[in-house]
């Protein structure tokens, strides 16, 4: 990719070859299943990529979607951003991947550019979201996010990091979504250099959680476990629908809203006041959920 | 009940004496489970009484809860509300019933009471969420809630059925909740007659949907029906956890979310793009939850 391209085609081009190197990464746990790819278009302008996968041994549920929109930006998004200049152009990519193993963590990534006449700035991040605890592959997530931070800045794992565990936090419930891993937004400083780190980040995506799904996708588990993964897959859902911004703006601005919900799990079980804490694994996990870890 | 009593101290019993009723009610229906009944605390004053049923024959998930609660009104709440006076009270019931078969329809209902130093108000209503179209029992329903509404006002009833399709709505999906049924608010005139239109509104909720679980519960199903449901009832949450002003308030404002969140149903699917007209059924139902009809 040469640096003579503008930012913004430059990023198109990073988040769909990402988006074709995450699905083939993915699809290499499967035998038979095999991502569907599905274009929309956006009547304002612009459109998106839908990949998802359902029904396979080792995913149950997931997309892997990109999108590139411009026009004018949504009045409630002026106010919200300030800004007087109404046109906009914003592009990047967001998966959630539901296994259907409980050994195996759900994980959700996003990586994204926003541009406007007066201004440009990047965001994302990547987190996981586990049924069983695992130490070291909840460290060797967290380490490979942080090797991308710190070919950026010294501080920025542990800021990103912060900003993770603060933004995918349910106050109803005094939990956080899973274990955390980076969140960044309105990185505008340096925009090159940015960029740089939000490929490196995204690469990571793939260091980080591949040997995740490698270790965990053959080990057996427990009906209890399988339960387990059913409940807390209803506090994703609290989360995504009550919290989530991205899931929020784009309802609200009439986003595509298949390609919006692809990140809600395809089972999932809702009960009063459901026992989570019936065994150790359980409680360590909680005790994770409810306290974020220094995991490095 | 005597009229010398204080209003809300009158909607109080009647409440907790509905809500009895109602339990009752349902219970009928199954052999052996039960509601379970629950008290709460609000540590800013008052509390409330959860009655929840699960894993019955015939409801798999519901509860029916009264609150009476009191105190310092919320922050948001007095803006909202653009009111001086920060004490309030307030009491009410609430349920919501999640059959396990799709032959029988879920059912939502709501009857509340608000009070500050300087005015008072009613709320409240019904509506009924069908998964295999059946237009006897849907007319019965709506029969049952217009009696009620024509006793206290000759337009009461069409009005408050456009105020309940305007309200269920999701307009992400395009599409009301279900096929509706009542719903008012802020009612501030002559209480003592708003509160006898309440009582009678909600004895009709026991006339309106329990001859239509007689009528269903014992009717055989299939695969598919028992699918459609468990898709449909994604919409329901997704209804519950993006719009309901209800939920959205009782979350913000630090509710019980326990109780709070009862609405859910027990099993819950989300597919990308789910087929939800596959037969001529579903095609009917589908036509009603997206095109209010006029049911008398």
């Amino acid at each position: 990719m040469s640096e003579s391209k503008k930012l913004k085609d430059r990023m198109v081009e990073f988040t769909e070859d990402l988006q074709t190197r995450i699905c083939s990464s993915l699809e290499n746990f499967e035998s038979s299943a095999r991502f569907k790819s599905e274009n929309w278009q956006r009547p304002g302008g612009g459109g998106g990529h839908t990949r998802v996968i359902s029904g396979g041994e080792v995913f149950e549920k997931g997309g892997v979607n990109t999108s590139v929109v411009y026009g004018d930006l949504p009045e409630v998004m002026m106010k919200k951003f300030g800004s007087k200049s109404s046109k906009f152009f914003a592009t990047g990519i967001s998966l959630v991947i539901h296994p259907v193993s409980p050994q195996v963590p759900t994980v959700h990534a996003n990586f994204r550019y926003f541009e406007q006449e007066d201004r440009a700035w990047f965001g994302g991040g990547a987190d996981l979201t586990p049924y069983v605890p695992n130490e070291e592959l909840a460290k060797h997530f967290h380490l490979e996010l942080q090797k991308a931070c710190n070919s950026f800045s010294e501080s920025a794992y542990l800021d990103y990091k912060k900003q993770c565990d603060e933004y995918f936090y349910l106050p109803h419930r005094k939990e956080h979504r899973g274990i955390g891993g980076i969140f960044f937004d309105y990185l505008s400083d340096d925009l090159e250099n940015t960029f740089k780190f939000v490929q490196r980040a995204g690469d990571s995506f793939i260091s980080a959680y591949m040997p995740v799904v490698e270790k965990t996708c053959q080990l057996e588990y427990t009906e209890r476990q399988k339960k387990f993964q059913l409940l807390r897959r209803g506090r994703y859902v609290e989360f995504n629908l009550v919290y989530d911004r991205g899931t929020k703006f784009g309802l609200e601005t009439g986003g595509n809203s298949e390609s919006i919900l692809m990140s809600l799990p395809a089972v999932v079980h809702f009960e009063y006041k459901p026992e989570l804490e019936t065994n150790e694994d359980e409680k360590k996990l909680m005790n994770w959920i409810r306290n974020p870890k220094d995991w490095l």
